[in-house]
């Protein structure tokens, strides 16, 4: 994939253009822009900490890891949690340095250099870079109007192109929305290469589709614990089928999580009932946010199975700079074409959701 | 690089024969035995704990990470702090989950899917992997007689292929000593392509390239933390070409640094004076044992710039399992050819290292 039109030069210009693939070369880095807001809604990420009691056990868990040593390779403790939390065995899961990991370890085993990958768009922007960044072509299909999956066009598409990979979010960020079930079981059998379900918020939507992954062979699975109120640990899990997870483990860094994340996602399994009651919260209080958008001239907020809501205003970077003199930070999707004044908003603690809601009232009523 | 010969089945077996490549399936995947002994030399860790002032900082730093929230993308504060040390800008510093994984951004980025790698062998198996696991062709070529690089098979290598990478660990992972300076300086010159210079050892040799970067476009530092005290974080350090280092940046997962390894790795490096003194104490052992080695009949030691001898012994199998009937784990290599009955053994804490020796004596002379 390189391309060796000029290697004559070793000065670094004359190496990025001969060595650097002209894909990674067009590639502008996933940069989410660094404003600091004290009401953080960017991010989709839990807005909760540690219950104290939870906190002294991870503090005590801590000081057990010998952090000169290396960690576990196969995090056989928290694997084997996992496999009792989900009833797959440990041969069935793989965990990652977070999804990105296992998203570039799944284009790295079954499509990397050559291979084809297939993404229903507007859709989460690491599946394209990723495969992009190693080499694979990737057939982009745009999702229907109500953002679910253009069953026909993808169908079409498996049968011209027969994808290697095809990544499905469900729920899709960051539209919010579940794709159709019957969709997506259609696609897995349609398919003859490997159909990953990204469910990274599927916590908020209470559907799974882990149970089918012993009958499907082509079925990966990915779920995260960032969204549940552990983004700084970067603990992603893959679920499949026994051969399947053989080969991409041979992908995988040795040593790809390290001691300190093990130690701490080892106490937080152990410890659900707090992870389950805030995503209970969240439940309630999407509700209630969308409800309340729903009410406010001048956005259109749609139907949201995730801790966010995707919404549409008339002039998206003027919202959100209004919103960043008010302290809050959402996040602006807006660029020509689909996702034009797009924007999304992390459903957060009940009194960030108040200050979203009186700021946007505030603003559009202005 | 996905073998397409065919696509027709489903099952897991089919999807594995069709889609992932023959490199991938006839990769064995990187393991290390796991034996548990009270002594272990096996894994080229420091035996060094924390001082309790520099542990108690670490507490309190972890008590301000935000584990809801996801790590800085580009770590700030800790390139900041690396940039200090080094004299090296910001933009021309990457982190990695290890270096494993900037070895990986170094074959996605430069030589993905059609690539070609120089490895000199016997050295750091991730090397060949890595690159095969990516799909890139891996030439080879065997050190001489003192396990220096073949300067002139490489050349000729370097002239007839035009590596995109070339893998030089310095000082050398088995083998343990540093290669000729002026060999690497020559290859430098005369490749086209990135040479990659893996200094994990280097704070056991005392002799860096870091300077030669700024002369040299084609040049790549690895840098890590793991052999001095904090193999459990997981921090590699990459140093290049602003150039290069942006165009690397691109493949890089944007949270690939969690924010526990951050928050540790920002008081560690801030508190090195211990790390500095655990490093003298390693050279001053190392001399000791390599000494004894030389002495005991039956094996023989190589001279070593890094913390660990590498060394021949007549029965390498036998001699691994009598050390660990003894509660000693050392790494054994043993395999035909180049490599047969050697084995490597970390330098350990002083009491660890007279454990070691005696064993040897009693074992060898039994």
């Amino acid at each position: 994939m390189t391309s060796k039109d000029n290697k004559s030069q070793t000065s670094a210009s004359g190496i990025v253009e001969s060595r650097v693939s002209k894909a990674i070369r067009d590639i502008s880095p996933y940069s989410v822009p660094a404003i600091d807001c004290n009401i953080k809604l960017d991010g989709n990420e839990s807005p909760f900490g540690l219950p104290d009691e939870v906190l002294a056990k991870v503090y005590d868990s801590i000081k057990d890891v010998s952090i000169n040593r290396y960690p576990d390779p196969e995090a056989k403790k928290l694997i084997g949690q996992i496999s009792k939390a989900t009833d797959f065995s440990n041969e069935g899961i793989l965990l990652g340095n977070g999804s990105d990991e296992l998203i570039g370890m799944l284009v790295t085993t079954l499509a990397d250099g050559t291979g084809k990958i297939l993404c229903p768009t507007p859709t989460f922007s690491m599946f394209k870079l990723t495969s992009l960044a190693m080499g694979a072509d990737v057939i982009e299909v745009p999702l229907d109007d109500n953002f679910d999956l253009d069953l026909e066009n993808i169908i079409s598409v498996i049968e011209d192109n027969d994808p290697d990979l095809i990544f499905l979010a469900s729920p899709n960020n960051p539209t919010g929305n579940m794709y159709n079930s019957g969709k997506i079981a259609e696609i897995i059998s349609v398919a003859k290469g490997v159909v990953v379900v990204d469910e990274a918020y599927s916590d908020f939507s209470g559907f799974t589709f882990l149970p089918l992954v012993k009958e499907c062979k082509n079925l990966v699975i990915l779920r995260t614990l960032s969204k549940v109120g552990f983004a700084g640990l970067r603990i992603g899990m893959l679920f499949a089928n026994d051969n399947l997870v053989a080969e991409i483990n041979k992908v995988r860094y040795p040593y790809n999580i390290n001691s300190l994340s093990q130690a701490v996602a080892e106490i937080v399994l152990g410890e659900h009932e707090f992870v389950s009651e805030n995503i209970q919260l969240i439940i309630r209080e999407r509700a209630r946010v969308f409800n309340a958008m729903s009410s406010i001239d001048g956005i259109a907020a749609y139907p949201t199975d995730a801790n966010f809501v995707f919404f549409k205003a008339h002039d998206a970077d003027l919202l959100f700079n209004e919103l960043v003199a008010r302290d809050i930070l959402i996040r602006n999707f807006n660029k020509p074409g689909r996702l034009e004044n797009c924007m999304r908003v992390t459903i957060g603690a009940p009194e960030e959701n108040d200050a979203f809601l009186a700021a946007l009232n505030e603003i559009l009523s202005s």
